[in-house]
């Protein structure tokens, strides 16, 4: 028990760590196209919004940062988006959950301890199998986009590497200024980079089972309810689209066009892409997508949120309480009532945070509900979608959302690992009780 | 365990008998001061929110409605509200709160069973204590505006039940026309108004200790409870209130005013009557209106919303968790692990209920998601402020207000009941972790 929480220490001290030698090497004025040194508070912020894949930004990515800059994103991103790939993956193993690699598993069962070498083990394979997904993605796009190699081999190679690296990990960040808008009819590129986006908000342990099992019936509880999750709001999210715009947005274009737009505008919400701007969408759209943002990506993916396995327990328990079932099951398996409280709680914190931060936002910065509210769960869940208002917060704003970013991306498996401590219980006083609701 | 179950059905046909008969009375050409009926959906809609006490209107109560309908509407209010007091008191037994009665106990002790003349004693003091509140309400605003008796004697005391009964009934109907904005300098009318509706919100368990014991350390944990949440609540509202609105709205009026007219717009969040119109109100504080109404009154009470002690149980539990302590702590006693889960359940479904209402209704009607998430929450907390969309919606949004009404009067404390069934768990299941968060 003991050793989990431990856990979180160094995990807090190494990510300030990074965060920090990401600002500083973004004020070198060797970073910045501009004359002199990028300031703290831009930096910081920069930096931040890479590390945890988020996304928003407060100057424009192309024409701020020079090529080493942009090395310097791509790097933080990596760092930021694998790293919580593997350490989430290990609190996995510590919750029950069996990873495969190869022919041996990461830990040892007779002992349930983990060797240095299974977890080095790990590392190297989520790296080969995240390096691999992003080579394809950024070969293929290769082939798409004709005119990348305009400025030569090297900045072709960049500006590939860099969308590939970016969709992969759910960053968002994009090297054209206008997010991936003049792709937006480039059926091919779009779908590169929708399933690049998809695979990374999966998470290692799904990934893993999808290519080592490839059968339904023998994959993991948890990687069938990441998967009928993630199927069903891609779903929704997308026939909203499609059948809200369909006589606006997205008049006037060819029907897989129109598909692919709305599949595209509804599987960014882990990663921060656009193909049209969120200004432009339809006003229920919007809400629905701080709902879907909110929801977020899968545990062990570079995604944010309260994760789609949290939303699929909670439905399936209030499911369970509104028919009078005294246990909650999803494929004939109990999920565990610890799991249900954890995903509980998970919900009521996020919400709580999201509800706080809005209202002072609002306050401070005097700006209207929905767009404070889309720009704080966007934070939160390290979405990086932006209603514009982020580049025109006052410090104290752009403090706030860093600090959500940070949240969404160790706040909350810091607080599955408090929660998965919590197996005994001590107490010295009375139990009364408090009527609920 | 089976007889709590049970209690449901009977409540909700009692309840559909109750509106059915209140719609038809309101149909009946004698209730309408136009000619002919009131149509069904009017009818209903209105008897609906007098017997779910919200106060949300689609015609004018002042001067639709005759002197027929307008007794009708108090009757309603009266039953809505004190039938869920009886009933949710007789439920808090259920859960091991004593409740004294006189010399006796609600509930037996020995036999753990409740007699007859129990339930009828409790009716008969729940009854009495309300009459006697409202009656000297009803009484100080009687010599407090003079011009009351202008229209007779008999049209002066209806005046005055009707908006005693409503203030503390919390329900918010009104017969000026325009809430109570034409009181908002009467200083001694706005604090017997809030006085009958912070009585009316605490429940009648809190009610009876606080007139029985008057000593905070020998009361109960929940009435300490409900005390102090619903004291933070409206310390909190109004200070915002006060200060947001200090140089704006509230500008050019005595200190004892401004603080009033604050208190005011942050109690009603459990009533309904303003002195202020709501779309005068500075956007921030709107919107923590909306966070103040879905928190809502206590338990017990004859108010809605998720309420106070679940609010603190909620925030409580967070914030042992965020001290990483095992257990949840109030005042030297530990609040049962049952109940915390309790909280987190009734928080998640309400919040969730909230999120897809306001998307259908956005999409629905093609509204901004502001004034839809404030009617939305208004709705369910049965609070019947209203940001002036209720009486443009489609009979389509009406009937989602309506339900919403019902399910926030009865749904959320029949949840309690069936969370209260919950004692033993049988599974024939495997049980399986998923990882949440
Ligand atoms: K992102
Ligand atoms: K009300």
């Amino acid at each position: 028990m003991r050793r989990k929480i431990k856990l979180g220490q160094p995990l807090l001290i190494g990510y300030a760590l990074v965060d920090l030698v990401g600002t500083i090497l973004l004020m070198l004025p060797i970073a910045s196209t501009e004359p002199g040194a990028t300031d703290l508070m831009q930096a910081w912020f920069t930096a931040t919004s890479a590390l945890t894949v988020t996304g928003l930004t407060v100057v424009p990515t192309l024409s701020h940062w020079t090529t080493f800059g942009h090395v310097v994103i791509i790097v933080l991103m990596q760092v930021g988006g694998l790293g919580v790939m593997v350490l989430v993956t290990i609190i996995m193993t510590m919750l029950g959950l069996r990873i495969h690699l190869g022919q041996r598993m990461l830990i040892t069962e007779d002992r349930n301890t983990y060797s240095m070498s299974g977890v080095i083990r790990l590392v190297r394979h989520i790296i080969l199998l995240a390096l691999v997904i992003q080579g394809i993605g950024a070969i293929i796009m290769g082939f798409l986009i004709p005119d990348v190699w305009e400025d030569g081999i090297i900045q072709g190679m960049l500006f590939l590497a860099f969308h590939a690296v970016s969709a992969f990990n759910g960053a968002g960040f994009d090297l054209t200024g206008q997010s991936l808008e003049s792709f937006r009819h480039n059926f091919g590129v779009n779908l590169v980079i929708v399933v690049l986006i998809f695979l990374g908000s999966l998470g290692f342990v799904v990934l893993q089972e999808l290519f080592m099992i490839r059968n339904w019936q023998r994959l993991s509880l948890h990687s069938r309810m990441v998967l009928l999750v993630t199927g069903v709001i891609i779903l929704v999210g997308s026939v909203f689209f499609l059948t809200s715009e369909f006589n606006h947005l997205l008049e006037g274009t060819p029907l897989e066009d129109k598909i692919m737009t709305s599949v595209f505008q509804t599987v960014t919400r882990t990663a921060g892409f656009v193909t049209i701007p969120v200004t432009s969408w339809n006003e229920p759209f919007i809400f629905l997508m701080i709902i879907m943002m909110f929801i977020g990506a899968s545990p062990g993916s570079v995604g944010g949120g309260i994760k789609t396995t949290t939303l699929g327990t909670v439905v399936l328990a209030v499911w369970s309480l509104v028919r009078g079932k005294k246990v909650v099951v999803f494929f004939e398996r109990e999920i565990a009532p610890k799991s249900v409280s954890k995903a509980f709680a998970v919900v009521v914190m996020a919400g709580m945070l999201v509800m706080v931060s809005t209202l002072l936002l609002m306050t401070v910065e005097d700006l209207p509900l929905m767009p404070v509210m889309f720009e704080v769960v966007s934070a939160l869940s390290t979405v990086g979608l932006s209603m514009g208002i982020t580049s025109q917060l006052s410090p104290f704003g752009l403090i706030l959302l860093g600090l959500l970013m940070l949240i969404g991306r160790i706040g909350i498996f810091t607080t599955v690992m408090i929660l998965a401590g919590r197996e005994k219980r001590q107490s010295h006083f009375m139990k009364e009780n408090i009527l609920i609701g």
